[in-house]
């Protein structure tokens, strides 16, 4: 085994539980540098830490981030908590000299965000790496995207399609929870799945965002409070048993591209029947490329340029040896599941220590994405107008 | 036999050849008040008008619309020309007491479809109908969505998806046609596959468009000229081997609808791979719904009120006899094809001629799509800025 | 117009009507060395064929078929009749120089269809042609598939996977109908769409099957008569209320063709949820091919010598100008329907009338599905043991 | 943690390391009374399983599967080697009172498999516990498919289609390996992937295959020798770079149930493009069930006693809280992969070790498997006779 790479993982949830899972797996399928351990849980309450620390098999617990960033004996800190937790964590560990992987979105604000990047910036020149998780990047069928685009197989990019559709809010009494409220998740469906397809967007299509126009809307304004949400909104009175939704149920936006492409966006969790339906389509002068994370393995592709009588989008199964990540896998035709794109994302990220190039995206990458999601809620706010992204030096 | 209704096509083209195959096949399938036959057949050229009138075994041609307008024996003028010429013909029609079938868009402008509706409304105090060829709402499956939400299946209407995507633009150099020309189409993309997403939003969902946020783009600005379309705009030079496209190549807007669903749309020539996927979703608080034309007689129902382990959405065949049409044709799992709308349209017309309530779409509807058209088009131009439709009395 | 093509139908059922459609619309889409007429309608009820004569707008009838054959002025015999009926009609037809297109499968009996295609022999020295109903082999896909295996695309051929499902059986208390008496139909599922089978897959393959080991099975031996079918097995008690079920419910056989190719042939009407799922694969040492009637536009096609990372079955939108039949209707994207084939086998037909060699299948090909037919009830009868096709010359 | 359960794997090719990989994460999960550590990893040759050690995290190896047997701190032996050495292994391990999970098939021969079955018989007494790795039961929807047959939504069964399609001997260049051998592995395609759907069929349907007819088929008779295979029929000449495929390349038969339902069933590794497609559908007298593991994350289902108009298979994403193992993994809409199959299995595994029930497919259910696969290739050495299954108290 290689030398250890001791791993801090803050917030214990479903992303914190996903990330430890593949700290742990990652060097057992991929020739990794290191070999991660994760030998610190940090959480608010500390019988819920201590209970996730037993069932996930971490030795330490603390409820506080600074033992994480103060430590010597850790070598990266892993932010899986609220967006509104992750600047003050991410700037005091990257100046403590720790590299840090971050959950999406970077942040609730630009401002934070570019607060973030600049720390990152300046401790990259210190050898330190920054890294946000955005982990669809890590699906195997999204990468091979990403590569046809980049090979100039779909020659040149016209038509950008994404939509993130989800139905886990479309029963108007579901309960009110952290993620409904602006303070703590910074926007609803915009910046928690939104942000995922403007980082697919970009990264596939090789562009960037110049401007968009956009349309926020919230179709159920209260919901039931429930124990851990009575902070939010609610008063004393019996009315009270709703609290205020202050975020976005859903998002839509069009969007021009750098390399001139026109794009259109959909961010939603009220499409009932489509659980977790990530998709993103791609028209080029030479071909095509689709994909739908509810069917993660597979691959549509197609090639303009074939004979015309057999051209048809293909569904490529995106598990053989000779495609991203899957070689160190299963057979061709096994596929894989949620849970590997982490264990990809902990690959990437350990490979890249000994690089002078961090894995993609770090956070001056996850501030652009937050740049676009301002630039749509600013156009959301004024009436729909076209509204450039606005990007200068941090 | 029933009595003859005699029917006058203007047009000879793609959609007259459909048109004339669907007005002979009707009574054959379904029981009508009246047996169509096509009496005349009206195009420019005498030669090409002759050559079809043979193949579509019409007896009597002509180069002069009036004369389908003023001859005793006509019942029905069916115009099948491009945009520009519609008003002319269907105002002169509907004062002579001919009911008309007009192809969509209704005209190129609002005004020109104020006026035909204006002419429509005199005819029906008359007895005469209009009619506008939507033709997608006589697909089964499209037919069967409009009847699950009208009937509640979907409880209150959330989301609104349409796409309309056809790639025969792709090639660069493919040729400039009159559909590429704004005075002769009208608009490109948007009013040739936009306004049949239009009218099948609106219809299915049971809601009025009230705004939308648009973008319009051309990829493409000029296309080698050929034969036919010397005419439009190019000069005596080489260079002039290309004229300009004066229209879209592609649209998408944001939409509000009436009863706070919120809309999202697309249309573009330009997706390629996606020959003619003429797609809408519908998402309500109950249920969904979802049709692409590439798979026509397939309707995807999501119930979102069924027991939790057995949900997912359905794809219902929509060719059994409790389904719209698909009764007056074929045993279950015998699909229907294109051709069969316009059966079906003619089928619903003729059986409409002795109500007081003509099949629908009327001119009055098709007036309405064009007045979300015209909204598209202003938002586009003033930085694609929330744009009201007007609707006023005509 | 072209010189007028006079044919008798005999049969005015499901099969008479689409038959006749196809008659008066292959001219309309087709360029005909003849323009077929419709000009006598044959049945066994005087009342019925009178009134399905006025609906498909026949101007003669008769209840005897010996009319049909008979008379100087009819130059086709359409023989749309269950198949206890097929060989005297068509050899009286072949006899008096009639060209004959019976529906399949060609008889009940080897020897019936071995006696019909001696006179179709006989005939076809004088220049009278025969031709069986395969319909399937009309939808474009199928004959795509065809195509790609004649050309060599898939190589050597390895697998044939036929599958027929429907469902309309599995209601254990649907009536009794002649398709479940054995005098009458012949045979079951076996006969009636096993047959549609065994035919796609001997032609897609270009392979004949020399031997089968067969399974046949009847779910529901006894089903409620009906007025139609009290003749059929009942008897006067008040038990006599359901009549008994004669022939197979389901059908199953592997083969062996003579290329060396194995095949898996499953053929049932108690496929709960499978309409009319007429689906065939091949696999070959090069590529694949799927069809699925139910979605009869597509056809699946693999190609295994592409470069690794971008192999996958391809969904081909057999719906181009490049492809089999299409160029004579719409533009690509807008799909056929099951009424069309009719309309493809018509062209096929009247276009080789001029030749020597008659559209196919002709009376020896249907017989030689027949053979198939009579091994597969051979060896579900004799153990399934593994029975020989008889071929010899009639 | 829970008290520690001390795990011995056999084998650390692709097996062993996917059960290494479920050893350690399945308490991380799910609530296991026992936590699960694999403490000795057994391989033949020292310095590959060395190396396998090493990157499994596993702190001690043998090249002697004895010492699994023999040492007292192994509580569970995992046999993960080619079929040829189950019956060896296992039976001693019993004896010794270790819990055994074996890879399927069970064994190579009836005989073999009666002895472990008989072996496991014993120990059962002891309180010591039998498994047999048919892991696809552990997929949640093929799981979700068995409680939907056992709950009767699909009321008599009648219809059970498996196909288990794979391509990966579609070259006839590729090399030979001991799965192509028939004294190593046994059988080629029936017994690798043929045995997985003979014992999802029987499982799912609920019934017994009481009977089989059988065809075996070798496409490419010779394969060319490796390094590894040398051994393996080759002779010293040029000639001798080839080495004979003892074992079949297809299978394919059909069968008969207990409880009346009728089968077809096919395995090949020729399929070309079909890159794991292990398929099985169900159709019973109320509805339907089919699966695909190449989407293994979803289940077709029809429910044949809903309102006509809104009958269709339905996709469910079985990956919602109330799905067999999904609650233990993410969020609805984010399916799983291959490996968890694997967890599921140990989670089942040690689950049931405190009960008297030990988690199936035990030892007896899986020489039930072999009987069949003895059945079918005796019905294919006698001419594809009807052969029963004989089954008979070890």
């Amino acid at each position: 085994m290689t030398q250890p790479l001791r791993v801090a993982v803050i917030g214990h949830a479903f992303m914190g539980a996903a990330h430890t899972h593949a700290w742990r797996t990652a060097s057992r399928f991929f020739d990794l540098p290191y070999t991660p351990e994760v030998t610190l849980l940090v959480g608010r309450d500390p019988e819920r830490t201590a209970a996730a620390a037993t069932r996930l098999n971490i030795a330490e617990t603390s409820t506080d981030f600074s033992q994480a960033v103060n430590r010597e004996d850790i070598d990266v800190v892993d932010i899986c908590t609220p967006g509104n937790t992750h600047a003050e964590i991410a700037v005091a560990a990257l100046e403590a000299g720790k590299h840090v992987l971050c959950e999406k979105p970077l942040a609730n604000t630009v401002a934070e965000a570019e607060q973030m990047t600049a720390a990152a910036e300046r401790a990259a020149h210190r050898g330190v790496h920054s890294f946000c998780g955005f982990s669809y990047r890590r699906a195997p069928a999204l990468a091979l995207a990403q590569q046809f685009v980049a090979e100039g197989r779909l020659g040149q990019i016209r038509h950008v399609r994404a939509q993130y559709l989800q139905d886990w809010l479309a029963d108007a009494d579901a309960p009110l929870t952290w993620r409904l409220d602006k303070d703590t998740a910074g926007s609803g469906a915009l910046g928690d799945i939104g942000a995922h397809s403007i980082d697919a967007a970009q990264w596939v299509a090789g562009q960037r965002i110049e401007g968009v126009s956009a349309m926020l809307h919230t179709f159920v304004p209260t919901r039931p409070l429930t124990g851990d949400t009575q902070g939010l909104g609610g008063t004393g009175s019996a009315e009270a048993a709703r609290g205020a939704v202050t975020v976005d149920d859903a998002a839509a936006f069009t969007a021009r591209f750098s390399g001139g492409a026109v794009g259109v966006f959909e961010a939603t969790r009220f499409a009932l029947g489509r659980r977790n339906a990530n998709r993103l389509e791609i028209n080029g002068s030479h071909g095509s490329v689709a994909f739908d994370f509810e069917r993660m393995n597979e691959l549509q592709y197609f090639d303009g340029r074939e004979e015309q009588a057999a051209q048809g989008f293909r569904t490529i199964q995106v598990t053989d040896a000779v495609h991203p990540y899957t070689d160190h896998w299963w057979p061709v035709g096994h596929g894989l599941g949620y849970g590997d794109l982490f264990v990809h994302q902990v690959a990437d990220v350990v490979a890249s220590l000994h690089s002078r190039h961090p894995a993609q995206p770090d956070f001056a990458e996850a501030l652009d994405v937050q740049r676009v999601l301002h630039a749509v809620e600013t156009s959301a706010g004024e009436n729909s107008r076209y509204t450039p992204v606005e990007r200068h030096q941090v």
